[in-house]
């Protein structure tokens, strides 16, 4: 018989980093946790995600969604395993999915989780390649780059979990050359493996030259998780009527100064350019089919999506420290 | 009777602009003009246009169009009258509209030109509000920003060739609420008299404060003829899912050092925004559908343009110079 937890430990935003983020801006502290109320349930989370997009939430600046407040616990994506209810939707054993990582343990009504198939995916896919993570690349593709068969992709930060799925699915969905950017050998290696036509460490190679060498025609679709000089080299380097994905700006997160944006955003003007942002929740209806195509991907073994695993609630905070520094090759994870 | 010409006065670019140009980077020559041969006719310019587009061409630098070569002949959109011709399709006495401006006389082939009704419209007409500036204008708020009606649209360089149009076209088009900015007082007092709903002097009052002033609900479609601080504040000022058509840059045109793009270009990720660059050029089949509509709002009096005229092929140049300072209202045309 399993015990219902009364408490739960958590991490709360002790102080606002300024620049990178440090562990001194995070505090692991014990508080009770409610008995589910009726349409609640209690979940043990199992795995939680950090992603780059946290590191924004964590200014106190008006933005897309609101920022964290100062002593009150972080949230974002986790999965775990229902170990009380008092939903008739979501029985005890349910996998689900929800919102409230960051802790080991999750009070929440039943409607604010997904009961997710474990005999599909690991839990761990539907923080990642199958979760909001994939779904982000899937939209940047499709409905914000609008990418065509037989067109060249550039996919800047192609070693993290976003960047992974880019150019897979870009691959699945026809694409013609595919190419990437990461910090490292050993990513660049790995992003052939994954079919990436070829890639480059932007570490070593200047962004111009790495798509000189590999794509010397041009690209037709830049998906951006970088910004920054990669944005700027892209601009230059894309054909007529190119279009860019502005998915993040990861290199300049940590940044405590505006940046200067790309110096030759005019060229967009003669050459027919596009870019657009877009947040993976402007395209709520495109969840399901996602999830269906990716499905049959990972059954076919045309998606993969590595995952960095670290361990422990206590874990996290670094974890999200080195994500932001690139320590991570495809999704990084907290095994709680 | 008419005698035909046998030489032309025309201007040839003397060496290239370095920053803003300046008289001496023009020369004036007479050249032997042929006799027209078969299939070709010879013009008598009587109005040339001078537009932004051409600083670009005056730099050795790849664009969208092959640079202006020296000692050769500037052109540009023109209309004038045939006084000789070898072509049944357009006949002695014809006027018509062609490129080969910054000349007195053009001899040219009968398909580079077109035949225009002086009628329906005077022929100066058919280089400004019905020719390419005002098909500029309906290119950007319809193809590119894909406007709605009932939306607020922001235009810069407002009182400018392409400026003056895209107020009025907005309003004929069913947006709700259009501003615009301008360089001096009176062009600011001639946008509230075309339409415009409010208009603010960039001179006097930052970029920033006109709009939060005007527009305080956010802006959904700009159009932008100016780049540089214009951008960066219309960026701020965008609502969620905003657009921006990027026409034109010319704070930028006679810089001669890359100047930063917008320092808040990443606010498109979580507002969703578009930024798409065109040239009419690149939407030939609107061309057509234009010239029908425009025609019937300057026949009821929703669509009107300013015409700033100098005179004689000699002032070209020095139109040309005070253009690129925005010395004119609505378009810069110089009269032969």
């Amino acid at each position: 018989m399993t015990t219902i937890p009364t408490a739960t430990r958590q991490i709360v935003l002790a102080s606002r980093p300024h620049g990178a983020p440090t562990a001194e801006n995070f505090r692991i502290e014990t508080v009770e946790l409610p008995a589910p109320a009726a349409g609640q349930v209690l979940v043990r989370n199992t795995v939680m995600s950090v992603d780059p997009y946290m590191r924004g939430r964590m200014n106190d600046t008006k933005s897309y969604v609101a920022p964290f407040q100062i002593d009150a616990p972080l949230d974002g994506g986790a999965v775990g395993a229902v170990v009380a209810s008092r939903s008739d939707a979501v029985p005890v054993g349910a996998h689900v999915l929800h919102g409230l990582g960051w802790r080991e343990h999750a009070v929440l009504p039943a409607e604010n989780v997904t009961v997710i198939d474990t005999d599909a995916a690991p839990a761990s896919a539907y923080l990642g390649v199958l979760g909001m993570t994939g779904l982000t690349a899937y939209v940047g593709l499709t409905a914000v780059a609008e990418l065509r068969a037989g067109e060249t992709v550039f996919v800047s930060g192609a070693a993290g979990a976003v960047g992974q799925v880019v150019g897979q699915v870009a691959k699945a969905l026809g694409a013609g050359r595919v190419v990437g950017s990461a910090g490292s050998a050993a990513k660049v290696e790995r992003l052939r493996e994954l079919g990436y036509d070829g890639a480059f460490n932007y570490r070593e190679t200047s962004v111009r030259k790495g798509l000189s060498e590999l794509v010397p025609d041009g690209i037709d679709v830049y998906f951006d998780n970088v910004g920054g000089d990669h944005l700027e080299a892209a601009i230059g380097h894309l054909n007529r009527f190119g279009r860019v994905a502005m998915c993040g700006a990861v290199s300049q997160y940590n940044k405590t100064e505006p940046t200067p944006g790309p110096r030759n955003l005019a060229l967009a003007i003669g050459k027919g350019l596009t870019l657009r942002g877009f947040l993976v929740g402007h395209f709520p209806d495109l969840a399901e089919e996602y999830r269906t195509r990716a499905t049959a991907w990972l059954a076919d073994g045309r998606l993969q999506g590595d995952e960095t695993f670290r361990e422990g609630l206590d874990g996290a905070p670094q974890a999200f420290i080195d994500l932001l520094e690139g320590a991570n090759t495809g999704k990084m994870l907290v095994r709680l």
